[in-house]
């Protein structure tokens, strides 16, 4: 490995010689002396060169020092690149109070000298350009953020003895609606590509594995053009044995939304604070939660009529209901439970002594669903009719309700999407920020 | 919840009255006694009851032991209950020394009378019914094991200042050969599923994320029946920037392998042993490297003449060469190095002196492949000029060559598949037994 010393570390070393790499943002090439600001993935740092133009009797030995500055002169924003020099600490530089005296230099690859993006850019073209747009310490923060996120998550569910599966993406049938389905040829047949890894999730249970997750990619051919929406989505799911309730599944959906915002509150908090300016807060338990029928009068209330025929909410009820419980609770998160069972689907369970409505829940953050969680209907009799009774067919659910005729214990889960509760803790425009490559009905590129 | 103790935690418990829930794996139903065993995700418990078959005069206080003892007369294999009763240690009891005499008894979901599997059943009757094969013992355990290792791996990624990502597995072309490619209508055009992350990985490299690792699923139309291919498969794959050669990448490898096995056999050590009667050895480092024309030598030399007419192993060499590993070395582990060009694809880095070699490796345990990693090649202009000398037009490759056009640091990775490592550890005979639903050419379900 190149030997190098990350940028972020240089503030606490004592000044002497040092080697650094990364890529070149700017170079301010004066006449007596040359400044780049060199970033690499952990920060950005001054490196200074003082500048020999020609050779003269009086610098003849500068044949080196003549070499770097034209090497320098000739540097495109983006080039990669590593030197070694003197570290000094210096309180006029203002990029951290420090710069290196560049004493040699090698080019580790050169950029064309051309910048298709600027801060200036659209949404869209930086898309074009994301592995550029990946350079700003905004994007890279949110990367980092991302995997200490997961990271806690992960952590919580291996220390309470959950099991990881990597359910199939390859299926024989949908896995949630025959709408939004994606299809392959397969051989001698045809696949679909997995919605969620909602069937394979509830076979662990059969299984007898007890508590489960997964984090993975699930796919909706979903033609629509939000912020909010994509054609493929990181997943983050989870699955439980004998849940009472939903009740249980907001228990654990809380706790370990605790456990991955203490994570980036204490590695990252500072630095989201200054390249965001956002003070993250870590949600206090027990979230607010609100049945969605009183949700909705409550939104009615305060003179928003939900323009649906169904008994849903919409983006701006999801709004409104999360400005009513920041304001009477001071809290970002609210559940909306007891979903219509109109509006959810046959393998939801339902009240046990009003099936209108079902033990299922959306968690709201800052006025955006991230996630949908429920307990499952586990009797198979039960289940079937419900099947029915949404117009489905119990012959082509064949090998789920086989899951159920072997045995299975009460259950419930969630699945959550990761990139909606980035967007929403950093308060970004799009989920297109916060995925490391968006895709969409017409973005397959880069 | 329903209030549980799990199983495993009943020995360390004094008697008492305590809860379990899990599945009947047994019933023997005696005249005056009756014996369930019962299964959870952590362990296997005997229940009894003293059978009430009748009410008489004598004990007509026993109705509610009476119905106990028809339900457990009707007890299906299978069937999920919750019991509460009196746990008692008793050193006669065979099954962990201790017993639970059933007080109540609640049957949480009936399973039907019918076993379509036993262990006398084939493995493609087993992936059948996949969701009762899991419930093994064994199967369990597999995949507490497979937790287990890509915890550990992600905890030294963490510890080590990598950054996770999630890339997209749709794509506009191939990522390696159109051979073995998934294809699929994706809105007003077609899409493609991704065989490996291999150029988004690098792309983090241009984005200046330094080091990065993701585990995924990934894709490849394989139509081979081979115990160690599938469909679709868990790559785990790392990317590390400012290489300076294969080795850095190989070094990475095995520390990472070390931590996960070192995490396996600390938490499982004493199960593997019970179940598989495998004592687990966690590698020591550096593994042994071997470059692949002097493996060929030796194979040879062993009298092993591989029947290929390419540059390339074949898995009779790999198990010879793993052979002869163990018995110089010691070692489970060997790093074939240097491949040759021609058997390797145009973004492995050749040798600076001589072209006709790749800075690359596999990786081989017990005689089988599970890795291949490699330095890359960063110089846009020799990584066009090697693109053209494996048949490729470069223009199909402009978004992928744009990542170097703009700069990128010398970098190197690896990609190594989930389920090899976990069949080989257990000394398994096909990655089916080791993947959660496995996918083939004829298997898409369950």
């Amino acid at each position: 490995m190149t030997e190098r010393i990350l940028i972020k570390n240089l503030s606490a070393r004592e000044d002497g010689p040092v080697t650094v790499a990364g890529w070149v943002e700017t170079v301010r090439d004066q006449k007596k002396v040359q400044f780049i600001v060199l970033r690499d993935e952990t920060g950005a740092v001054q490196l200074v060169n003082p500048a020999v133009r020609e050779l003269t009797d009086e610098n003849a030995g500068s044949a080196h020092t003549l070499a770097v500055t034209e090497t320098i002169s000739g540097l495109a924003h983006g080039t990669f690149l590593s030197i070694t020099g003197e570290l000094k600490h210096d309180e006029r530089v203002k990029l951290g109070g420090l710069e290196v005296k560049i004493g040699s230099l090698e080019v580790a690859a050169e950029a064309i000298p051309e910048t298709p993006i600027t801060s200036e850019s659209s949404l869209d073209k930086r898309m074009d350009w994301r592995f550029l747009d990946l350079r700003r310490p905004e994007q890279n923060l949110i990367f980092r953020i991302q995997t200490t996120f997961e990271h806690a998550l992960r952590t919580y569910w291996v220390e309470n003895d959950f099991i990881e599966v990597h359910t199939p993406k390859l299926m024989a049938s949908a896995s949630e609606s025959r709408a939004e389905l994606f299809e392959l040829d397969y051989f001698e047949t045809k696949a679909y590509l997995a919605q969620s890894p909602q069937f394979f999730k509830q076979m662990a249970q059969s299984a007898g594995f007890g508590k489960i997750f997964e984090i993975a990619p699930a796919f909706r051919a979903d033609p629509s053009f939000t912020s909010r929406h994509s054609t493929e989505f990181t997943s983050v799911d989870a699955e439980i044995s004998w849940v009472d309730s939903h009740e249980d599944v907001m228990k654990l959906h809380e706790e370990l939304l605790v456990a991955g915002f203490t994570a980036v509150k204490e590695k990252h908090g500072a630095a989201i604070a200054e390249l965001f300016g956002i003070d993250l807060e870590v949600p206090t338990v027990p979230f607010p939660r609100i049945p969605l029928a009183e949700a909705k009068q409550i939104v009615a209330d305060r003179g928003y009529v939900i323009p649906r025929a169904d008994d849903d909410m919409d983006p701006e009820g999801e709004r409104q209901i999360s400005a009513y419980v920041k304001e009477k609770y001071g809290h970002d998160f609210v559940f909306l439970t007891d979903y219509a069972s109109s509006i959810r689907p046959f393998y939801h369970r339902r009240h046990e002594g009003d099936p209108s409505l079902t033990n299922s829940y959306d968690l709201i953050y800052n006025g955006t669903e991230i996630s949908t969680g429920a307990q499952r209907e586990h009797r198979i009799d039960v289940l079937i009719e419900q099947a029915r009774d949404k117009g489905m067919e119990p012959e082509e659910l064949e090998f789920y309700l086989d899951f159920f005729r072997y045995g299975v214990p009460p259950h419930g889960g969630f699945g959550m999407g990761l990139a909606r509760v980035l967007m929403l803790m950093l308060q970004q425009q799009s989920i297109r920020e916060v995925t490391y490559l968006f895709r969409g009905p017409t973005r397959l590129l880069p």
